[in-house]
Formats: structure tokens, sequence, C-alpha cells
């Protein structure tokens, strides 16, 4: 199995994808790691000894974080992501995987690897941390790449995360969610709506009815189905909210009187223990979901394990026989429409 | 100035909204208020003296939270919540607040005291803390009472926002953001994109431009203009993250060691007072906004003084002439707007 990978995407480009890249090699024999990249940027952090199973190949360009993705792509015709996607093309590599500019990713990865057959508009799917239940994720899709979904779309992202959770987490039968502003059914809008029929018709997926933004992180479901626009909501919401309670909560602790301060050096451990389990380096990385191999995304400012975590999800994904499931899944759909017109 | 209150609705009624009631009429002796509700209910919190400007008038009936909102208000004629809202509309009353069915004082606000000439979609207006300075707060507009609103929805909302900001907290040319999944002109899916470009010509306001989910707890601005599908996701995820922290927080410091424990004796009251800052009860009510005259929503489980405060509102809304203001602003739109056609 062949994953290659962008040496140069994400703010701690080139270290970390090395660093990743070489845990697996030395970890996993089986594996064949190509690290895309410039080999000058990379040679200060190369060890003395290479893992036979991980090849260094030059992509003299780099496309930055700011770039506007299709131009980027057009221009940049050297980089390390345009190269490392077309290696998957020409099946040199059965996944990519990238911590960089995620529109540029998204694009190229259409671009390059083309489209499942059967997918109407493809999506980000986001692993996202459980809270009371660290042992525990679950997974939104879209998380982003859409911003004006059709209920359609949504079915398709059911049928996508419950295959996933079956092929890389071994959960058969995922609750599916919809992403919704209220539990019962006939609640939303014109689309979430319309996707609640199509999802409650839908016999293949365990559709459990609407979850609402205040439960997801509950363990509400395992897959939540929502439009790009919706998640990107709900996703900035928890972020801005989860850094405004550490901020005040830190501030407390720091400031606030003499015994907050005590406190704070008493519970500093605990506190750290309680939030790593939040850590997304190690809950799994995003993926381009609907192009026809495994095109994978970490956190641009993914750090520590995030790729030697990533490089191990896409193993998974690519030796669970995930895509070619996905492949009969959306053939058998596209039957069933058929009959029904 | 009279204003009329659900002493009935809430987790807490009658007792909670009759203390806010008392409150504010022993403190401003201007105000007349009105509270409506079961005399038999409210009999065990009564004062042996009532203060001369506060009124109980009879409701038999009462509106229950669960209630579907329509058929309640058909069917409850003499219900605390139709009794104050028909106040209002009799000129008897110059505003109404209620902590009961949201659904229903939405509906019954269109009903009883009528859309406001000009306004297409009445919206809930609704307030929030800043994390950043407890000092300030910023309204969502939007915030739920709509799930498929147009541009031109957004865009009423958007003065009606900067209104309420000069009339009621003083703020002339508020800050106004336009709720967006990107702060660059050009995102957002096609109610964003053609609502974006209607602020940016709408010459009254204080237009910023794009504000995104994760920022708005951080002063981005005074008014987040948003259809009320998005601001629900918004909302509901603020309030679930909130809600884990504290949990995550409160179980490291009850259960995690002996050292934790300590910390959390030592640090209860620093964080209690941290957290008091963010306390809705004083940040303001959700106001129905659109309809003719001031009809004001507290939080179901409102508790302690939040009907007092509600009730300044309220009379800051009257007495600064504010819907006075919003028929101007209103008409002098649909003036424009003829004038463009």
């Amino acid at each position: 199995m062949r994953i290659a990978i962008d040496a140069m995407g994400g703010d701690h480009a080139p270290e970390v994808p090395l660093r990743g890249a070489l845990k697996a090699a030395q970890e996993y024999p089986d594996l064949e790691i190509q690290l895309y990249g410039q080999t000058e940027a990379l040679a200060a952090y190369l060890p003395d000894n290479l893992p036979a199973n991980l090849q260094i190949v030059e992509a003299e360009e780099v496309i930055g974080t700011a770039e506007e993705p299709v131009k980027a792509l057009r221009q940049k015709k050297k980089s390390s992501m345009v190269l490392g996607l077309k290696a998957v093309r020409k099946d040199q590599a059965d996944a990519f995987i990238s911590a960089g500019n995620s529109g540029a990713l998204m694009a190229g990865a259409l671009m390059q690897v083309g489209r499942m057959k059967g997918i109407s508009r493809p999506a980000f799917l986001v692993n996202m941390p459980c809270f009371t239940d660290f042992n525990k994720s679950w997974v939104l899709i879209d998380g982003g790449a859409n911003v004006d979904n059709k209920p359609a779309h949504l079915h398709q992202y059911a049928i996508m995360g419950s295959a996933y959770m079956a092929a890389v987490k071994g959960i058969d039968q995922a609750r599916i969610g919809l992403l919704n502003n209220g539990k019962e059914a006939g609640k939303g809008n014109q689309l979430t709506q319309a996707a609640y029929e199509l999802l409650s018709q839908e016999e293949t997926i365990n559709f459990i009815g609407n979850v609402e933004p205040s439960e997801v992180l509950n363990d509400a479901c395992d897959v939540v189905v929502a439009d790009g626009f919706a998640a990107n909501m709900v996703l900035k919401s928890l972020e801005g909210a989860s850094k405004a309670f550490v901020t005040l909560l830190s501030d407390t602790l720091k400031t606030a009187s003499w015994k907050s301060k005590v406190a704070g050096l008493l519970v500093k451990e605990d506190l750290k223990t309680a939030f790593a389990g939040l850590n997304s380096d190690n809950i799994g990385a995003g993926v381009v979901f609907g192009v026809k191999q495994p095109v994978l995304k970490c956190h641009g400012s993914a750090k520590d394990d995030a790729f030697y975590y990533a490089i191990l999800q896409a193993r998974q994904m690519v030796s669970s026989q995930l895509y070619d499931q996905l492949a009969q899944d959306f053939e058998a759909l596209a039957q069933r429409e058929k009959e029904e017109d």
C-alpha cells in the first residue's frame, strides 16, 4: 500500500509531516510512503538512515494557505500538492494526505483524482471529539466544502458517513443524525425538511432523526449530516466558545486572587489530562469525500502525531476497501432512483 | 407608561415574574405594571401591601411551553399571554413581557399586536454576552423566528438592530456584522452573498462586513445579522459547548485527584464571579421585533432579576420612541426602494 504525503502543507511543514511519515514507515513495513516536498527544506530534518519504505519525491513549488485555490493549482503544477494528487490519479499511490490549503486540496482532488461515480457534490468529512466519552468520536459531513447543498446531497452524505464509520471505526449501522433546529420531525428549513424525508426512506442506513447543535458533543449520534454552511456555523461556534471558555478559566486561575492562583497550580496537570482527550490530532484527519481515492486533510496547525494517525486512517480506508463499497452503494442508489422514476 | 406582564410563563412562574414586577413597581413610580395571571396561584406570593402602581389582572388560562402555538392561542383566549397581548393592541399597555411558549408569543404578537408597516418578516432579537468585556453585550437578529429568510429580510434586520442599539444601549452607529462562513467579501451562500450587497449599499447603518461564529463572543461587532436557521445553529452550538466545558471542568475539580479537589474549593468563588458576567438575566430579554409595540421574551428558565431587567428594557424601548423611529426608517426605506424601481 502506497501513501503519498504533502511535506510542505500546514504551519509546521516540513518537520511535522516528515516526523509522522518516519514513524509510520518504521512501524508499518507494509506501507510505502512517498513524501512530496522541497528536498532542500527537508534535508535539515532527515535522519541519517531513511527507512527503505520512505521515499522523498522532489516538488519544487509550494501552494500557500492564503493563495486562491484554482489559480494556485493551475500555476503551480510542480507543487507538492499537485504532484501528490497526480500520483494518486496515475495509480502510483493509493491515498494522499495534506495539511495545506483546504480549498486547493478540495479543488485539486476533484481535478486530479476525480469525482466518484454517482456522487453529485463531494463533501468534507470532519472528525470531532465526544465530550462525554473520549474513547468515542463523531463525524460531521459536509463539514464545509459546499455552501448551498440540496436534499439529495445530504442523502448521499448520510450513505458516505455510514460506510466510513463501518470501514474506519468498525461501527456497523452507525447512528445517523440530521443537523437541525429542533428534534421533532417536521422541524427545519426547506432543505432539512426535504432531507429528513429522504433519510427516513433510506433503508440501508440507521437514521435516528434530527439532532441539534447543542447535543452533538454529547454522543447524540455517530454521523451528523449537514449542509456545509450550517456545519461551518456549528464548527466555528464550538471553536469560538471553547477558546472563550479556556481564556476565561485561565485568566481566573492566573489573576483572580492568590487562592485561585494556588488552585491553578494544583489543578494544572489534571486539566491538561482532561482536555487532552479533546486533542484533534488522534481523532482523525478530515476527508475530502466523494472523489475516487482517499484524500485526507490534517489541520493546518496539526502538530505531534497528527500525520502519523492520518496515515493509519488512510491505511484503514484503503485496506477496508471502503471505496469499492461506496461505488457499489452509489450504483445501487442510482438503480433505485431509476426504478422509482 | 404601562407594562403588561405574563405572570404564568416560564419555569419559575408565577413567583419570578411577580418578584420582578414588584421590584420595578417600587423603584419606578412612573411605571404602571399590569400582571396577568391566575389570581389564586399568585396569592401565595403577594406581599401584604401591593404597590399602587402594580395591578393584578385575572387570566384564568395558561399556555404551556409544549403546546402547539397557534392552536393554544386560538383555544385559550383567556390565557395570560393572549390577554396581555390584547392589552397592548387595545392601547391599554405599551409593552408586553413573557417567559412563556416562544412560538406562541411570536405568533400571538403577530396576531394581536400586528406587523409593523414595511416589515416583511418579524424576527427574534437575542441579547448575548461578550466574553472579552462583561460590560458589553451584542445582539443577534434573527435569533430563530424564521427558518428560510430572504436577503431583503436581513437588510431589514440590520436596520432594526442598529436602531435598537441606539435607543436601548445608547450606541450610535452600532457595528453591524453579517454572520457568514468567512470574513472576506464574496464569501457565503446565495443568501449571505446577496445580503452582503444590500448591507453594503445601506448608508444609514455602519456595516463592517462579514463576521464568523468563532469571533462573535469576542466583541467582533454590536449587531450580528443572520437568517434564523444559521443563528439557531450558532446559539445552540454555543450553548452545547458552554455546558460541555463547564461539565468537564466541574468533573475535574470534583473527582480528578485530591489536589484538584482542593483547587476546586479554592477557586470556587472566583469562578462564580467570572461566570456571573455571562449571566443572561441582566444582559436583556429577547425581543419579538417587527410588531407594532414592544413584545419581550425572557428565557423560560429566567430567575432572579430577569423580569426586573426586562421591565427596564421595555421602559427604555418605549421612552426612547424606538418604534416611531423604526416606522420612519421603514417608510424611508420603502420610499428609496420605490425610487430605485
